[in-house]
This record gives C-alpha cells, structure tokens and sequence, in this order.
C-alpha cells in the first residue's frame, strides 16, 4: 500500500498513524508485522509521541540545532543536513499487529518525518502475516 | 512476549540479550526473524558492544552530551531530550534467528535503552518463523 | 547470505546495493522482506542516495563533526565515538521485495557504514517470503 503525504514545512513531522491502522484493518491483517518504509533520502519515519504537539515540534528543534545546514558540504543541492537527518531517524520501521490492531504503546504514534520540504511524498505500507 | 525491564537511572542500558534469547528457546523457533519493540516514547532498543561496560556508559555520556537536556523547548514534561534520543536510537529492530539463537555477532548484544528513568518498561518480543 | 565488505578508509560508506539485489534475483524471492543487518558493532547499514558521491561524503563529515573522537572516554579501545554512530544509524534494516526486486526509491541505495576501519567485515542478508 503507497500512502501520499503533503508537507507544508521545510522540515514538519506528520502523524501517519490512523491511516497506515486504516489500511491494516481494511485488508483484514488479524497477526503478523507492518512494515514503513520511505522511498525518499530527505525524509525518514519513526514513532513518539503523539499526544502533545509540542513533542514533535521540540524534536525538530533540536535536530535542526544538531545538525548544521550550513557546513562546507560539498553536495550541491545544498540538503546535505536533510540526508543526514534521514540517516539518522531511519527510513524503515517494523511494528506488530495483534487483532487487526498495530502494537503500539498508549503515547505511540507513527511520523512521517520531512527534512526537505514542502513536497508531495509516498510512503509505502508492507504487512506479513504470521497468522 | 511482553519482557519487564527495571531502569535505575536517569538514563541506563540495560543488557536484555539473554532474556530474549531464552523465549526463543522454550518457544522452539527454529528460524525466522525476532523483532524487538520498546512501547514507551522515551526509551530505545538498540545493538552494541556488551563486552566492556565502559562501552554503553560512553554511549550514554556522548548522547547527553549531544542532545541538550535545557534548550528552549515547548514540551512541558521536561523531557523533550528524551523523545529525541528516542527518535535517534529507535524502537524497533529487527535480528535473524537460526538454529534457534538469535544471530548476532561476537561482541553485540542487544539493549534496552532508559532515557527518562528510573521507571519500570516493557519490551515486546515478536517471533516471524520462516521454516 | 553473507556479504564481505572491506573499507579502506576510517570512516567509509559503500554501496551494497547491487550485491544484495543480485542475491534476490538469484535466490528468485517475488515477494517478501529482505533484512540486511551488520554483526558489528563499530559498523552500521544505512540508506541513502547512491547517485553523487558527495552525499556520503558529506554525510560522514557532519557526522564524525557531531560525534566526538575524543571525550573523556572510559573504553581503553579509544573507539567509542564509533559504538556511538553505529547505535544512531543502526545495525538492522528491512526493505520490501516485489517482482525479484528490492523496492527502493529513485535515489536509494543500501550503503554499509565503516566507522573504524579500515576492517574486513561481514553484511547479512535473510530473506522472508510472502508469497
């Protein structure tokens, strides 16, 4: 499954989780494990918190501080700090599922995670089922 | 499998290798791939040396030291350091299994990673056989 | 499967792409998840784009800029600046398989991450079928 995202931000997280739970339930996945994954090198995914929107905003705060944008990088594109933040966030994911449900804690959510934005983005939803 | 975990610190890692190892052994998987999750938005799983205890307390001093516990952050908890070093380390991994042990190499075992402890956590096993 | 790598540098992405896609073909897997982990803990697996060398390169210069070579260590190895890279990157990846083909975007590559060569080293690869 190829989910579509939309940033509006140079770098924004975006909460993909009731979708990717939509999808499982739809294709009727009772057990088994999901698999996120982006097929960009300025993107990544990873789970936090998504509850307070201050958590993501805080995190891209703080990793916009980490990593310079301006450095003597010699990648022309001049995004050389978003492929390192994908690197580091990861573009791969795997999660449980258990009754028809992703396993996820009760602060848990799934972001889709833009470091060189805005831009149209995919990401794809893969799901063993160990039924 | 649901594995409970008891963090002493502020931020710890703990060796979690041999507790994973023995539910793949009374579980008989043969083989397959263990996926190991950690359901908390402040806490990690990750592979390293469990040789030398110097190695996950360096570990832990270079990430405090790199991710600031004081910025200007929005998050009220005070823990915004934490859902990063999350985010970096990452909640899920994936390892190989054959004849019923996990495949890892020589000098790594895999840790569960505290960063706004002392709390107790889970960690969620999940075993895909491939026989 | 298992890959052998050798780095010739300190520090040293290589792109293992090709190796790991020809393994598919080979081994004729449709369908399913391929996981590529590194049994190293000095080392890591990321992906990224493949298409200009300058990516990597730079992405190994902000990084061994952000990551201290020299702390107050305690490991006697003095290579704890590279435990800590192998951690943030990470030792495991999973990426989907369709039609005998890693499902990769456009400008992604898989690239094993040398942070205390130069080594001989080792990349597995595991294969779960879903067809």
């Amino acid at each position: 499954m190829q989910l579509t995202v939309t940033s509006r931000e140079k770098t924004q997280l975006l909460d993909i989780t009731a979708q990717i739970q939509e999808h499982i339930r739809m294709q009727g996945i009772a057990s088994g494990i999901c698999h996120v994954f982006v097929p960009h090198t300025t993107a990544a995914v990873t789970i936090n918190e998504n509850a307070d929107p201050a958590v993501p905003a805080d995190m891209l705060r703080v990793l916009n501080k980490i990593i310079p944008w301006d450095m003597d990088y010699r990648h022309l594109e001049g995004n050389s700090a978003a492929h390192m933040k994908s690197t580091l966030v990861g573009a791969s994911l795997t999660i449980a599922i258990d009754n028809d449900r992703l396993v996820l804690g009760t602060w848990q959510g799934i972001f889709f995670c833009e470091f060189d934005g805005p831009r149209t983005r995919q990401v794809l939803i893969r799901c063993i089922r160990d039924e």
